[in-house]
């Protein structure tokens, strides 16, 4: 049992992560930060070590942005809204992006958007693109 | 054609999976179980032996919750709402969360949510990250 | 230029994919067969030769059903609809299965949903899982 | 610091990618570009040197079109939108399709649909299906 807990409990996943899509809708409806137009990259640490996470911003015409620093601690996760990121610059609204995401152990990435520009909410997600380089 | 119906029904997939992102919505709209919003943990097991699985449920601010035991019967595939999950603890609603699925024989997982706390369901889904390790 | 053209014309993909969920909406609104609920397996086929695939479908309670016999020819594709499917059965509705697809030449598999059971579709879709043996 | 930017400027992905959905719903409503019912393949080039592109369309019942031409330039992304595509031919509206996106340095691709033939758009994305050969 305690072995069981242990192994799952390992870390799982890959150190460097990019997402080709992004794109934080300008517009919102509803009712609360929930419903508010945003673009998340869900990031799960599962192993023992804290990871030290940098995010690299890449748009259609212009220089990327970044680094971006984050933790995540050990066995935690954290769902990262794009919108949230100020230091260096924050991500423009409505403008064409794409991520890469460096950690310094094994994370699992995966990609949210909720898009609230019309009354009904419309959602995407795709596990990001993990690889060993 | 007995022996491509064999092969068919070999297993295929990985032991250990991961679904970064997990949230299941606290409110909902329509009428029965099926527009109840939820979170799926679609899990197939084609192989011909039963498969014990073990699901630890990670948070941003606290320990991980788990494991959950389930079991998936050789050649059959179950839809798990994380809604269902009770024992050891239910997961929280309205809450970031994230999960790791570990198997003792190859499965595949995908991860899907309905959410309708809007008259008009969102739907999304995507591959989990699947590991060798 | 031809070179070029040729290498693109090169097979993609692996032989056994797998989807792990299934579930095609009972209920549709809308005009027309574009708009009624269904489940698509598209299969990309890009290479020199025919395809002959073979499709299980796996549930929660029964033995699996097929396998189903396609063929998508050299260079085509095919958005196969899991409602279309009858020999040897139809795929009932409202209930949750799994499918595990065969091909003799690699090819690419992802998996597309579209609910109208409400008045605003819903969407969803995912690379299908893809394995070497 | 540098030597962690340089790092996360390194190229990411693979040469050959496979989308085996395609579909451009021939409706739309809202008002603007971005609300047009389109298809995009979202490519990222992480890397320092620019990528050039060719894409080859396939269909259910006719050969290929293409190739397509595009560039990428270095620390670039491009959301590119199939309806956009003109030369050699348009892709027709409301028709089944795939494709094959080949790339003389890595880049990754993922692939987005956003259906706003009704009053509440629909959303899907996923990762596309990359390859080493």
């Amino acid at each position: 049992m305690n072995r069981l807990k242990e192994k799952i409990l390992q870390s799982i996943g890959k150190k460097r992560w990019a997402i080709a899509e992004g794109y934080i809708p300008p517009d919102s409806t509803g009712e609360g930060p929930e419903f508010v137009s945003h673009e998340t990259a869900c990031i799960l640490n599962a192993g023992g070590s804290d990871a030290r996470i940098s995010i690299m911003v890449f748009f259609k015409d212009r220089e990327p942005a970044g680094p971006y620093r984050i933790a995540v601690p050990a066995q935690r996760t954290l769902h990262l809204r794009f919108n949230d990121l100020t230091d260096p610059e924050p991500i423009p609204l409505g403008t064409d992006y794409a991520s890469v995401i460096e950690s310094d152990v094994p994370v699992v990435v995966q990609h949210t958007r909720l898009d609230s520009r019309q009354a009904e909410l419309g959602l995407l997600s795709t596990i990001a693109y993990g690889s060993d380089q």
